[in-house]
């Protein structure tokens, strides 16, 4: 029997995305969506590009019956799901899209977030939803807390060339660029079209929020503290998301290293020497590409990891690890291949 | 001495052209820039484009100081340009961006603003502000209406092939088709960029409040009503506007009146036969671009009409009205050429 | 057992598309890729987005061993497609994405084509390929002639509602738009990136070879000839097309007519009144959306149809129609979600 | 008497664009057009955007008469500039936008060009374009050698800021990024709409050209060998370019240096702490914006230098030295606002 899903959040990028995924997914059922604003609406209002499937309205979020529900995909704001997970039964799994659960430790969280942590205590339950790191862990985890787009794009290479002791873990400098979905549906003047179109702009230089879980992965990777720079880009196109990472190490054995590790993966590809990976080459699917190239400068190295923000980075990555959570195959519902052109 | 000039609602995109525009108008001063939401800040914090230029910072409008003001371009939005007229002592001209002084028929506004026209009594003293065909009246009437960019793009074309009877009056079809600037800078959900991008929408099909003008003009350009078909689409790109225009009559007819008709006019330029105008081409210019094709049905008769959204169709046209007015040469100011690629 | 297929012209974006397609396809394996320039290169060096599936090389179009190929979509251009399909065994079956099997008449073809009908004797075992209205044809059809892009999108709202008579046959205006994409790989000075972005273009005003393909067949819908007016235009979008059409009629006949035509099919969905299709809404999908506007004129309609020039616009078509051919269900492999934003 | 100018190269964008300065500078005018493979044509037809000014028709290079000519701007291919430089007459000056002359050393140029420098004996006539760095020089040069756009780009605040000391020389790390139109008019498929459009692509790892000029200029600013870090990534849109600095030193006293190294620069502005430049906000004109950011890692800073690719990575910068050569001045036909959007 199909597993039973809610999706929260479901008027958002992500939660339409999961609506796409849910939906040909063999052995899932969309069996309710919830979104506050627009509760009582059907999705065909709100994203009619939806409109043809048939799907439940909108509800309320305190109004989902979770008597027959098995996982719930939560894409709330940060700071409320902290809440709103007390409120699921001890029944459902929950990945959780927001950064709620992603800190382990209540200082980080409300040192990037600006308020108190208010559910440390289950923060035991839930486990950080990156699956090529953290898939045993996941599988048994209550809550899989779905690392945001920026550090999935940039930990999927870090954190095995790190614990392979390939690169340094000082200096690591992240120059990453995201498509415009990336910000959401949110009404923000520098999101209109005539804004962000035929532009290139920087934001959160040196304290982007997405700091606090790169800074606790990349020290749990070599057990000591690592701070990296990080400096996100907006690009003007709606999905794709791609790190330009410089390093200290030898780009054969950063190669070799990766594509190693990644070898039975089958979402994460390490490039040959020499090919480069595009965005609009993984768009619409849970694939994020690797390539490792040899700097000019002897010693160091310079690695381009790309994926869809909305997949790999946000959406696909949270259905991957709900297939682990629910003992389903990983990569059901996932084999979407890239649209291109 | 220079023309000293204000200009209300500077925090939009038309009110930001007219900076650009009028900062580089030989014969002009700015003196005021004003815009009720954002009054007091600099305009480098509005528009960090035009952060480098020495330029009052934005008041609110009854703040103003009409002493030395020559010329005021007024981009408020309808319904409120009305009152602030009567607000602006005698001796200033003035050109209006908004409808509100379009529609010399206080039912015909009504009917499509959804409230009264509250200053007949001043409508008198305006003029449709489409230079090439009301530029005597232009020279000495106090307001300027100038027409919305729609109708600009129309009736370049359509008024002198009515007037010289080288097309039928109906059927006249205008699909119309506008970059994204021209929905302005409000917050709006379809004018996010990852709504927007990589689609094509039609909007306001069969109801667009730009009817009402183009029933004026046209209806008065053959002494009868006219009632054409108009339905204008949203183009993926910032600027530019387009109508493809479906009528009676004979391609070469049309084609050499229009071409006589605007032979000796700076801003608008009938292609020879078999060229095609683009809005790539005339990006950021005053300039206006039409041809004329034979359909392959005879009598029938495609005219394209290409044009700035925002200059022809709005900044751009508003300053030559300001140039009219004030007894400078029409082009000052206005020689801009196009921006390609 | 699944059904196996050959696709020629793999090296374009229609053959990229039904790569993508018939992988994903249920009952149909990719047996044999064929381009005669990229002959011997695996798929992964001309698309990097398929490097990861498990694809046969491209190899030239004569190199093919038909012996096992239940299909072929042969995807080569206009005037090769003749001369091939006689060099494809009995047992095969063919869907030609070329114009070379749309037009029945000899005479048409030559002069839409400029050049002679090579296969008229094979004409009679071709049908066109537009499901919804020769899905009987198809079914024991050794060849299916897909329609053009353009042709699909105005066919599917102007059969049925000049077969059912609610629309008149002349005049019929369709201003058509078409993303970039359409226009395909070859290397074009206006498809440079530069060129076309942030422009509107419109090309082959009046003598569109498509206009062949819409003459035969609004023609066989009312039974006496019908010369449609055609306007193509460019849209600065990778994928899209929609189809803007004015007519005689009365809109809600008009809609009832196509609601009740279309009840019943998976891939053309009629909008209510009031809804707007967008080319947005439907990337990536088999969908075609039709919406039926009331023009302000008394008596006349303004229908509007958009589809994925890629999908439903060819490769999806093509997919639809090898899947009737084959006995398979219709929309096997074609269920893809439409992917926004 | 305004001075006479000759365009070598009319038929690409650099080429366009100088038509574009050059024709509203008010002390210049066009004397010749030259483009080999469309020699005969007029612009009108290889730039419908300049179709309606008065310009020469296009001829061969061969064939431009010198005798009025002051100043040429040489817009040809490298390799071919040498040899070029040596058929003009001594009386005039020279702007060449190629790389011919940039690297003052044969051996680096034969290693970054693979090919011989053909003219070294000419050389020492020859000045690095970067009037912020090399003004005086290039009053009284022969040849001015405009820097790529990349390199004007990251040399704007890397010169000044290793001068004055305020940053270390290694490691540099440059992460830069260019709108489309960098790649000129030929016709290459990853320039194709369809292809560049919607993705983030990176190009020319650890080997791009420029890093020839890169090298040679930090070394001299410094006097000892330099060797930064250099990637270029292509950005979905037309112009615009964006270089991201990684060095080591106080953020403060980088700002405050090169804010004072600008301080009477017309074209080179240093914004405030907490600014952020955006390309679409210098499009169409000749200005850089630089702004510094302390990373998070004390020590480290962050530089941001946008500008326009075409203009002052280009075109702009080849006016500004021409300005210079003929001793007019700098800004003269330069003080063009940015257009946003």
């Amino acid at each position: 029997m199909n597993k039973q899903i809610a999706i929260l959040g479901a008027s958002g990028y992500t939660g339409a995305e999961l609506v796409r995924l849910v939906h040909a997914h063999p052995n899932m059922d969309i069996a309710a969506l919830a979104a506050d604003r627009k509760a009582g609406q059907p999705m065909a209002s709100v994203f009619p590009h939806l409109g043809h499937l048939d799907l439940p309205d909108l509800v309320k979020i305190e109004d989902i019956d979770y008597s027959n529900i098995d996982l719930v995909f939560c894409g709330l704001p940060h700071g409320v799901a902290h809440d709103f997970v007390r409120t699921v039964p001890d029944h459902v799994k929950i990945v959780d899209l927001s950064p709620d659960f992603r800190l382990e430790d209540g200082e980080a969280y409300e040192k990037w977030y600006g308020g108190p942590h208010k559910a440390l205590d289950l923060q035991g339950a839930a486990v950080l939803g990156l699956p090529e790191v953290y898939r045993d862990k996941i599988k048994s985890a209550r809550i899989a807390a779905n690392t945001g787009c920026f550090v999935a794009t940039s930990l999927l290479p870090l954190i095995p060339a790190l614990k392979g002791g390939v690169i340094d873990s000082d200096p690591i400098i992240i120059d990453a660029k995201s498509g415009v979905s990336g910000a959401g549906r949110g009404l923000k003047e520098p999101m209109l079209y005539s804004e962000a179109n035929e532009g290139f702009n920087t934001y959160g230089v040196a304290h982007h929020r997405h700091m606090g879980e790169l800074d606790q992965e990349l020290s749990k990777a070599v057990g000591k503290d690592v701070c990296a720079t990080f400096t996100p880009h907006l690009v003007p196109m709606t999905r794709g998301m791609q790190a330009t990472i410089y390093a200290k190490g030898d780009a054969n054995a950063v190669r070799a290293h990766l594509a190693s590790y990644y070898a039975d993966e089958p979402f994460v590809h390490v490039l040959a020497e020499g090919e480069v990976p595009q965005t609009q080459h993984v768009k619409g699917s849970n694939i994020c590409r690797i390539a490792v190239f040899a700097d000019r400068q002897a010693g160091r190295v310079i690695i381009l990891s790309v994926l869809d923000n909305l997949m790999k980075g946000a959406s696909g990555q949270a259905l991957q690890n709900a297939n682990i959570m629910l003992g389903l195959p990983e990569t059901a519902g996932l084999g979407i291949v890239p649209m291109f052109p």
